[in-house]
This record gives structure tokens, sequence and C-alpha cells, in this order.
């Protein structure tokens, strides 16, 4: 099975990191593949660098249709999913969305700890549909900096961030964004809660899906794009959206 | 991978059904071990019919607690979910709940197709916090005994069940209850969209979470039991209540 | 009018002291008839008892079908409140459910006070429908054993919960289980908003609906059972079930 | 126990009908006190008709202050419901919102059919909190005189609007508003489900309230008015508002 | 343009103050014409004076209905906001809705400073189906007395209030209540994001609605009555219902 | 006041039509400017190309930003518009949230017709927190070939889709996509209530916003980019993200 794992900034070592964090939750039999984008921001973090790379991961998806079973969108704000998933001839799912779900799955209600704002998290929830199943979003105030610097101060931050997000009522809790990754590993033996990794999530979720073998819809909002004209795109941006 | 297909009627053609289909959809590695219980209801079709099943349900997974790596409840409501996640010591899924998931993977918006009534759907849906992704319930007037005597008249029926889900905005529909379970294989070649099995979803994304081997809480309502006393219950189900 | 006062914990006392509070509110043609199931949890605290309690009490019910008016679930998790209703030829109401009902006719918003976790009451709140009129939860880290230590201490603890909770804009507390049932008569002089207490709520309001003598359904999810067979359940509550 | 039934309509007759309807549901002790408004629209059946019988509902009000133990608002808008309940030193029920409460002791879900439009009982629902727990709202293309002219047509479009009801999933049919009161009682027997008038489930949850005997809130935004200033309005009224 | 400013407290010195707001913010073409009830409360601050001032506002509109082309309601409660609109035979916009959905054209999620209380806004937002999009409400415990006496710590503490609005996710906040118009020039230089006045923002798009040249509806609930009867009225407003 | 019209599809025709309909609604002092993507779809219509268009956009108004006072999307899925909003150093209004607000300010519930289907138009009203307020969404089965072949047909199908959204409860109807945009004022006298058409609204709100002269927000989420990195972008888009 060959999974691609699309990130949607361009600095490459997200890529490859994300890649490393794939590999390790593969199945034996699957192979990744990562991919960065031609073009976008380096690191997405505000709603304009967001849109961009929306189109950015598009045109790296457009290059890979129909050479992988599977593609998890390597970032947290789950770029375009929709849009990836109805241009894609095969499952698609974002990180976050896998550590929701995986989250549900695992308890009545989530929280989510992560560095800086939080509101990127609430709406992605609220799209997803899961606000009421949301206990606490933590917002830590820490930079990558500060990850350096004191790597141990910054990790009982993070602790103190999960025992908050347990005391509001969380049954589970998503490490989100990629600078959270690896705490996860490094805190769950002093954690009250599991504490869910959006890559993990992401493969074993996806590797689920590409097995269950669904078609995807010809109908409905989901149906891939027939005949649609475009100009100055990318040739295969521009074929796959012609259908 | 041990994994328990928990039937909670007391009926044991629909665990063997159910086991069947787990095995199809389950990955070489993993054993399924079928189970049914010592008392309640033969087939779930009230409310309190699935309040009993619930006690039913636990006893029966108490006998195994500890010698599965995950359980799949195979009955359409999602009896007992939390309660059963609560008490033993590796994932639990539902097999509603999985296609929920699995439907909100596919789509934006999911549609169900069940014969009889709703209500059951449509709460287990809002329980799961999923009322907002729920695009269409299409309850069709088919008992049993129709299914015996015109397989193909209701073969159509559900097919058009579905296409008014899609027209109702359903990206992907799901087979609701176990009598359903047959028809999505037949009938997903003429679907416009995915066509979802509970139990199926329910394999895959089990072993998906026994993968990730995250631990259980030891906080919040999810946590085990822990030293509270009973009466007059099944001596292994008590044990787990002592902790 | 006769009101079986049904405790879902096996817990005597509790039952007993249940009991004298519904007396104390009954009406003077009111009796009222204590009754504690024949098995499950001493006191329920956990998702798990609750299902098991589901099934005791249900068996329970069974035995007095047909020789009361009314039933009063006498357990703060309204456990099996739906089930009940739908098996018994008479008005249930549980206890949590009456309480949060009583406080609606008194304010825009209420609060709820209570020892140890929230998450049952908001649970309960949302399956009641009435997330969006709960302004406060508070949940005090109050033990057993500090009430009786220090009955002071704990009762100006309750007090300045039901403080905070006016602060976050409840007009109505209400005394959220057995534990805190005696503190509402006790600090209501001095609380700034009336504080309802479950069974006292339960008794009146099931007066009121034995009053309306209105029928039982005989469609829809709440018509009782008819021709449901069970295996290996107690005789009075497999004949409910068969109708 | 003296109970105000309190029109919010000019018109007289619709105050005997309710007063009537609200007699033959009390319990044997409590007295029946019907009250018209000084001024006003005869028949409140637009917005801008509901904001003027506020003023004059609470002018009625503030006649009988201090000199009943309850008030129910015999109109099917609630109309100032918060606002009587702020002013008045007893309890205070809305037609509406009871028939809606009692409603919600009895089943999952409810209908709600009436002459007429819908979307006053919509926001009537919805400031109650229990959008969720509607179903149904059926309005029936039926007027005044339809109901003279031909009464057995006009009670077989009443049942087909219940069996509508219970076939969108309620387990209870409120029947809204004064022109269809009587037809619970005639329709009953029919019905598959039971049918709420909001005079008699009105009478019996406030003499339940009465009984209940708690103190009005001293905080928040329902405790009584103090020390507010007017010009130009009803002596009575105005002492009120100073306290 | 003829825009009435019509204030809903009898405080003539308000109806002038809103009267300035509103001139100052004005196109060059638009006349002001402030208008203060005839009776009712001085300074709304319950909800029973709410409810009267609804009365005395449509009788005092009744007075301006054709003879001007727009009307703000100048009281932060929206006072009988859409019984005004369905009333009057021009656009008509209430200081916090349009304070509110300008809030919304300029931000994802608002937040609100007021001085006392939030209920009355809370319940304002929700009435509006905006309350997903509210991210803090802040009632600062500030009495006009301390306006007076200490200018500059109130000042400090509105801008306190709005950086917690903006912690809290607002991306632009509404300054709430006439006591608080004032602060809004004064303080937009320090504070992080734009401020909203309610009565700027109501004249401007009240001009916008008018040079839209919308006609009024003339089916459901906002058309005009017609041939509605009441006894005791104000003239005009009894002719304004007759229609 | 210099307005940009900003189209996020390529085709120039569209554009055109857009800035007609704007400079038809503008303010004497108004100027128009149109303007047309350098890349994209030609006409959006799915998931995919709405993302693709978003950054094209994006870029365009990068192109104009600081030569105008605000920016209306002329697009109906609002492509792009938090991130717009963040970009630009001036109000931006989309089309579609012009004419939902517009509505909002006309009626208690809207409703929209449009041709094709509805989901855009469901996530969008979800998205801006309106779902309460919308009574319906009517999808008329309807090609721009049927347009131009039986315009008269085609008007009526238009009106019959007005009627059934007014008899579901609304009191405004938005005209959805620029394919609808000549029905309004063609079908005005004819409807019920108000039709409302993007593009009018959108430039009044406009005006009014350029008008009110707030500042952008220097924290959250709309804050404008500053430092952000990036590679392979617009030299102005990229200029902007840094700030």
């Amino acid at each position: 099975m060959r999974l691609l794992i699309a990130n949607a900034n361009t600095t490459e070592a997200i890529t490859q990191r994300c890649a490393d964090a794939a590999r390790a939750a593969a199945a034996p039999g699957t192979a990744i593949i990562p991919a960065t984008p031609r073009f976008g921001p380096e690191v997405i973090s505000t709603r304009a660098e967001n849109i961009i790379a929306g189109h950015a991961l598009l045109e790296l998806l457009a290059q890979h249709a129909g050479q992988v079973e599977g593609v998890l969108l390597a970032v947290s704000h789950d770029t375009a999913l929709e849009a990836a998933r109805q241009l894609m001839p095969c499952p698609v799912v974002g990180m976050t969305e896998a550590a929701l779900f995986g989250a549900c799955f695992l308890g009545a209600r989530f929280g989510l700890v992560t560095f800086g704002g939080v509101e990127t998290y609430r709406e992605r929830i609220a799209a997803h549909g899961l606000t009421s199943r949301c206990a606490s979003l933590v917002g830590l105030d820490v930079t990558p900096q500060d990850s350096l610097r004191d790597p141990d101060g910054v990790a009982r931050q993070v602790l103190d961030g999960i025992q908050r997000a347990v005391t509001e009522g969380a049954d589970a809790v998503i490490m989100g964004g990629a600078a959270l990754a690896g705490f996860g590993p490094q805190l769950q033996p002093q954690a009250p809660v599991p504490l869910l990794d959006g890559i993990a999530c992401g493969v074993k979720f996806l590797e689920a899906l590409v097995a269950l073998n669904l078609p995807k819809p010809t109908q409905g909002s989901l149906a891939p794009p027939r005949g649609r004209a475009s100009v100055n795109l990318d040739p295969k941006l521009a074929a796959l959206l012609r259908g």
C-alpha cells in the first residue's frame, strides 16, 4: 500500500519529520511517500497562508493522482481537505481530522493542547461537527525557541496543559500541530489520558479506509470534477479538473 | 490480534452472521472471537430491551477481559458503548459508531438507510455529536418477511432510499442495522456514493486503534472502575467493578 | 395515589432517605412506596455501574407494574429513564429531569452544584436538550467523609458553589445528587436564588402528570413492547416485554 | 390555593373559556381567578400585537400581585413570560411552556399541531431551549369559520396532523392555541400518542410549583425590580417597578 | 433621507445623546429625527421594563409611520425589534443588532464589553442566531457613579475588558450599551481590535438598507398587520394594526 | 470611495456583469474597479476549484492593496473571505455574506433559491453561524442553457421556488449565485417578500463599513501577516505576507 504524506508547507524538513512519524506508525506493507509543494508559505500560521497552501497542496496531489492508494494531509490545518477528497481517486485523511476522530473513539469528550492560538483548531473542530465533544482547548504561550532553549520546562508546560484539559472533562488529549508531535510519546507515561498524534492516527485510519476499498462518489459535492475549464494552472491539476 | 465480536442480542445466528462479516473484513493476522450474551432480548428493538442488553453485554465482556486486544460491539444500537469502553482494558468500538465516523472520513455529510423507524439512529448520531453531518435518515417500511419473500423488490427499495439520501445531500450512506448488512456489497455497483457497513468499518478501525497502542485513561469518566461494591452480579463483572 | 420511589442503587439506606424526602413533599392523599433493586451496584458512580443498574431498575419496576400510579426514579443519573417510561403503564419521572424542568419553570438559565465530577450531569442536561439553559456546572471536591467530619465547612463550600453559579448567570440552582439533598433546605435562607431538590420536584410533577391522566402512546419509540422474546430474564420483566 | 388565569387578549370570552378549562383541571382546593387586560389586541395574532399585549398583561398582573399564589398566562405566545416571572411575587407559568415541558416528561420528542402558521411556536420552542426535542410542527390551513362550518372535517384534519407528527417522530403532541383546545379530549381516544393541552398542564404544574414553596431570586435577571423609575404608567405597575 | 432615532427609554437626555451620535455618523443628506416615548421606564434595566417599553416604542413609532425612511431603535435591548419591523413601512434596525452584524463583517468571532450583567446581551445574541460567533462577554462591575468619579480608572477597566475579550478569541469588540458609547472613540487608538458602536453601525446599515429600496413582505410573520382589532390603544397605533 | 469588485472566476464576462450590478447599486461618489484573477477556474462550481480560486483571488487582491478603500468578493462562494479580510488593509465583504446579513436585517428567517445543488450555500450559512435563521434552501434543476432557451419558464420556476421558501418560513429570499442575479428585480413585483442580491447588498454594506472608518485588528487571527516567509509566490502577495 502506497500512502502519500503530503505537506502543505514548503519546508522540506517538516515533510521529512512527518514522513518519519508516518513510517513509525505504518504497517509492514505500507510504503510512505513524502511530498512537499512547489510554492507557498514555508510554515502556515495565518489564514491567508492557509488559503495559498490549499492551491499548492492540490497541485502537489495532482502530480501523484493514480500512483498512491491513500493521502495523508500532513498539516494541522487539514488544508483543503474536502477539495483533496473530491479531486483524488483514493481516500484522503487530514492529520487533525484523524486525531479528532481517534479521540472520539476513545472517550466521551476530548481536549487539545497546542502552542500559540487555538482559533484554527476551534474552527476545524466546528467544521468537523464535533464542537459538542470538545471539552478543552489549551493554547500554550510557547515559541519554537522556547522548545530549543528549555525543553524540560516546555514539557512541564505541556503536561500542565494536558492535566488542565482532563480537569475540564477530556478523556483523551490531542497533541495539536507538528511542534507538539514529539511530546506525545515522551509525556504519555505521566499523562492521565491517552495522547493522540495526528500523523500516527492518520496513517492507521488511512490504512483502514484503503482496506475497506470503497468507491468514490459519482454524485454530490464530493464527486470528482468533470469538464471544468481553467486557465494558467499546472497541466496535471487542470487535467484532473477536466476529468 | 484477537478481536471480540460481542453481540448484545441473545440470538446466536446474528452473532455468527456478524462474525462472518468481521472475518471477511479482518486483516490476515486478526482472529475473530464471536460471543453471545447469557441473557436478554433475542433481538433488541425497543428502548427497554436495549437497557437490559446493556447489562448482558457488560457481563459478557467481563468474561473476556484481558483475553482480547479489542472489542467490536456487533449491535446497531452501540449498546452500552461508553460503559464497555470504561470497563474493558482494550479499545472498544461500536458498529454504528464505526460506520458514522467512516462516513465522515469520506464526505461532508452522510445519510443512513434502515428498515423500520429511525429514532434510534437519530439519537445515536446526536450522542456522537454528529447531528450537523447527517443529511438524511431514511426508514424503509420493510419487514424481515418482505426481505425473504421479495428480495429484489426490497433491494430496489433500498436503492431508492440510498438515492433519496444522496438527493438530500449525503456523500456516503450507512447501511443501518444487521438486516441491511448484505445489501451494501450487492448494491454498491449501482449506488452513486460509497455504502458503509458497520461491521467492516468496526473491524478496520479497531485494528487501527489496537495498533496505535494507547493506554486507557486513569482519570475522568472513562477511567476503569476501582473499589466499586455490588450485589448479586456475575463474579467476573463484580471483580472488574472492584478493579 | 400510589407513587413508587424506585432507587437504582442497591443500598437500602439511600432508598429510605429518598422515600422520607418524597413523603415530606407528597400531597396528603399520596402514598410513597419505596423500592430497591435485587442486584447491582451499591452506589452508582461510574458509567458501567449505571448500565448494570438500568437492568436492575427495569426488573424492579416490572414487579410493581400495574400496582402504582406513577414512578419516580430516585437516582441522580435518571437511569434507564426512557426505557422505564416505555415499559411502565403509568407516568415515570427522573429526579434530575424533574429538578431541571423545575428550574426552567423558575428562571431563564439554571446552575447545578454537586460533589465530584460534573460530566454525568452535563450529559443528562444535553440528553434532555437543555444545554442552552445551563449557565453553570459546579463540581465541588468534597467526599462523603468531608461531609461527616466538617459539615459546616462543607455547607460553606456548597454556598460558595451556589453563588458562583449565580454569578455565571443561574436564576435557580439544582442540588445535584443524594449527598447534597439535605443542603437545599438548610442553605435556602442564605441563597440568592431558589434551590431545587430532585425528589421534591419529582414527587410534585409526578402528582401533576398522574392527575392529567393521559394515555400511553401506542405508536413510536415509547409505545409499550409487544411480542418481544427474551431469555433468562426475570419472569415479570419478560412478561412486560411480551406485552 | 388561588391561581390567576391571566389572558393577554382583551376578548373576555377567551378568558372565560380558559378559566373553565382551568377549573376542570384544578385540584379541589384550587380557586381559579380569571383576568382580562384593560387594553390591547382583541386576539393576538401578529408580532406587534404580542408586544403591546405584553405591557397590558404586566399591568393586569400588577393589579393582582400579592393576592394570588400563582399565575398561569392563558395565551399561547407565553407573552411576557419572563418579565411576569420577574415582576410577580409568586410562580408564573405560560400555557405553551407548560405543554412543552409536559410533553418532554412523556416522550423523547414532541410534535405540535396548530391552525395557521407555526413560526410563533418555532420561536417559543427555541426560546425555551427545546428545539432538539421538537420532531414536527404542523400548521393546518383552517380558519375559525371552518371550525364552525365543518367541525367533523376539521377534526379529521387535526387527527391527520397528529398522525403526521407521530410519523415524523413525536411521542406526544401539543394542541397549540386556544382554538385547538377542545380537540384534545375529543380526539384522544383515536390518537396514537398523548395530546397535551396548555391550560390543563399549566394548572397542574403551577399547583406543583406553588406546593414546592420556593423563594423568588434576589440576584440575577429574575430578581424583582427595585427602585426603577417610570412615567405615565398604571400606579400599581409603577409601584412594583419601584419595589 | 429621514431616519427616526427612536429611544425606548423615557429619558430625553439619552435620546439627545443618541441623536448626537447618530448625526455624527450620518451621511450628508441624512436627517436625524429623535423621538422619546410618552410613557414607560426612565432607563430600561430589567425584563419587566423592557416589555413595557416595547409597547411605548410601538406607540411612538406609530406617530412617525410614513414620515421617515428608516428607524433606528436607540436602545441596547433591541426592544420590540421584530414587531417594529412588522409594523413600520420602512426598514428598522436595532442598535445592538447593527453592532453585532458589523462585528461579523470584520472578524470571525466577536466580543462585547458592558457595564453590569451580560444576560441581556447573551439572549440578544442567541435571538439573532449568532451564539457561535461570540467569543467573549465581559460584564464590568462599574456604576454610572464610578464613571463620573473616576473616568480614567473606568477607561482602564474597559480597556482591560477589551483585551480580555481579544484573548478569548474576539476579532472585534462591541461597546455594549449607551453608557459605554463614548469609550469607543477614546480607547480605539489603544485597542488591538476595532471597537463597534451600535448607533454609528445602525445609522450606516440603515442608510444602506434604505438605499437598497426593498419592499416589505406581504406574507409571513413580518407582513404588516391587517384588520386587527384592539381596545384602548393610541389611535395611530390602532390604525396601523387595522392596516 | 474606490471599491474593488474582485471576481474569483477567471471569466471576464462575469466580472463585467458583477461590476455593472455594483455600479447600479453604488452611491454617487463610489468608483467601481473590476478585477479578474490571472489564473484558476473559469467558473467555480466544485470544491477543488474553489480552493484554487482562493489563491488566485488573494494574488489578485495583493495587486490592489492600498489602492482601494474596500473589496467586494464577487463570487457566491465567499471564496477565501476571511483570508482576504486578514490580508487587505481595508474592509472586505463577500457577496453571499452580504445578502445573508441583509436578509437578517429584514426578517426573522430567510430562504435562498439557486440553480443546482445547495450544499455550498448550506456550508456558507453554517460558516457564518446563521443556520438557525435559514428557513429554506431551494435548489432548482435549471441549467444555463434552460435560462437561454426558456427564460419565461425559468422565471416561473424561480418564482415557485421563492414561494416555497416563504411557505417554509422565509421572510426574505436571497437570489443565490450570479446566474440568478437578474431575476431579483424582474420578479420582485410578484414576490411576497423582499428578494436580495449579493452584489447590491455587498456594495451598500461595504460603503457603510468604509464610512465607519474602523482600524484593522493588530491581534488575533485577523491581524495582518507579519514576517511570513514563502516561496514561488507572486511578489506582491509575498510582500503582503512579509508585512
